[in-house]
């Protein structure tokens, strides 16, 4: 069908341009180091993600794979050799029942050394729970004197089967623009890439701000 | 009034580069992550303020808003989605009772841990106490056996809401160029941006020795 | 022989630039500050190596030695100060022993603190071992729920003396695909050096998470 | 003397670029934050200075004072503003005792939380010993197994006050190529400006091993 590989998707331009510019950010940060990580950002009914197993401060435009937002396979990069992200079925879960806009994975340390904090409250979940810091209020309906509870679901072997506990805590947490994955990292999403950006930034924060605490028993 | 609209104001074309390039500078330093933070200038009466709520790393020279001193818009970005921050009464705080010439607003997370260590000293106010450190130097007015008083206030629901302590601690402080906030950050003002900004890296580095000398109990 | 002075290498031209790229790299994450640590390539039966004892982030094309890969110099560089590192017979056990595309060695904070805490489990031999952490899987071989054994030898006063433990702890432990040196660094190698940089990076992450971990007692 | 005025001296052109690439180089790494620290570097009998009191990251090449040997100021800034350092003496003393090439004086927090760390042994004196670690290699004159003792002085209420001092221990550490100052920072010399780097970022990284190896009681 030449006719559907001409065609050009909404903002495609764009943003073979930016995922890989907000790739090279979050390498800096520390959150996709040894190929971790990813980047999904949705344009209407329209799916762009970030290959797997790539360094990701080194992808370009050329080599992200667009999906409908049924994940199908609309685009695959010309560079054959570029794999689907496991994580795509978790991409869509914030999809789907959020409504996101774009959905951030990464593999903070500060995350994961929050997550040997969390207190387990049922089988295979446990949460971190935030009060009393500024940072909270990026964190969209929550206040200074709220708790934001971060819920932390247990890592599985494979990413995929993380799926359906990750699931269940988007519907348990519908107050939290993420989910933690204990000994792994975080998925978080926003209404579009700066938004889920400015949330993941301000969900890292909490946590860094939570494991140095600790390390000085304040 | 089109000839309001095209009247420029004092070093407007040297701000509206360097504001921004400031808070590139300051988003390195982890001071303005996820939105948070701020900066404001002063030129004679005119004052700019990076705008609210935006990703103070990507803000561009036309996304200023211009003031007079006494706060009254006199221009707005020509985005118009972008709002005035709600800083804006706790900068104006310093150009009034210490005719500073820039505020720098920063969310640090040296400054928030090392608040956690303050002691408090009366209802709503703590205090960190610094001496013997060759940085205090860096603070004016300060030298190595002085002892620097950083006023930490509490924080409050709404920034706006600061502004009652912010003015008494700066009061109740004239040798302190900042007051931090617990659980918050910190504001720090100089007579020009250079100087916040100096004085900003002083007092972050005060903050992070006190922490991490607290994590080797030394 | 005026007719080997002009004969091209493998990728000569590509690595030439790559490897001082990654050096530059190297040095941002802190793996090789103070003319520490280093970075071989290998392409067919050519092996390319960074100049000893030299600020590895200012290094040029022009700097590399070009050596068969049984050791002979096959190219110097141009500037004669510039000496082969003492390196050179560790990486090579990389080569022969494990047919690895390029190892790179790194002085990392975050994995000499965490060669602090390995176990003894021989005479000059340790191990770090690491299981239920995601980042294991950017290990090839390793699964969430495995063990991963990051061997540990003991330094020495040499680097050259550091041979024979090295290729008996590479031998001992065939899942490795690095080998770390108490109070001085790491080898990690890959099938060519973006793997072993995405090798390094997980590896080092490991040890970042666990000294931090030991910080906060969790 | 118009003569005079138009002399150039030796390396002069490089040296007005270098010095300030280095010193942006340094802020970077967190050694020269809030206007401190600073760089000499001395070619035959004529030192170059970076200015007292400014961003040592913003400086041009326009902005270095160049002097005698003897301290004699033979080209001041055209900006009148900028004044010669208080560390002159200081950097004079390592050019005089050990015919040093080039003097670094940092403010790095990892030498001032290392200092904390150390152990008195005279009037107004302590010392840091390491050993065992790799990174000692890179400081001139040591193997893994001596001991490295990096002498500490106290610090005084100004910066010109530690000269007495500082000579005194740079004759009684004749091994050292650095004598750092508790609740200060440190002074670091070697051959030349490269050399210089290389060598504090050898005790940097020391001093940064030391404070973090107590974090975790290793």
């Amino acid at each position: 069908m030449l006719a559907t590989e001409k065609r050009t998707y909404p903002d495609e331009a764009l943003l073979r341009e930016k995922v890989p510019a907000l790739c090279r950010n979050f390498y800096q940060l520390g959150w996709v180091s040894g190929t971790g990580g990813g980047i999904s950002v949705r344009r209407d009914d329209i799916v762009y993600m970030a290959p797997s197993g790539v360094q990701k401060e080194k992808i370009t435009g050329e080599d992200l794979f667009i999906l409908s937002r049924q994940g199908e396979i609309l685009v695959r990069p010309a560079n054959e050799a570029l794999k689907l992200t496991e994580c795509a079925p978790l991409f869509s879960a914030a999809y789907e029942l959020r409504d996101a806009g774009a959905v951030i994975h990464s593999h903070s340390s500060n995350v994961v050394l929050a997550t040997f904090l969390a207190e387990a409250v049922d089988e295979g979940l446990s949460e971190l729970r935030f009060t009393r810091l500024e940072m909270m209020k990026g964190i969209q309906g929550h206040g200074y004197f709220d708790t934001y509870v971060l819920p932390v679901i247990d890592n599985t072997a494979r990413e995929c089967d993380l799926t359906d506990s990750l699931r269940r805590a988007i519907e348990r947490y519908p107050q939290s623009p993420a989910v933690a994955v204990r000994d792994h990292g975080i998925y978080v999403w926003g209404r579009n890439e700066d938004h889920a950006k400015t949330q993941a930034e301000c969900i890292d924060y909490l946590c860094e701000i939570a494991w140095k605490r600790k390390s000085i028993g304040a």
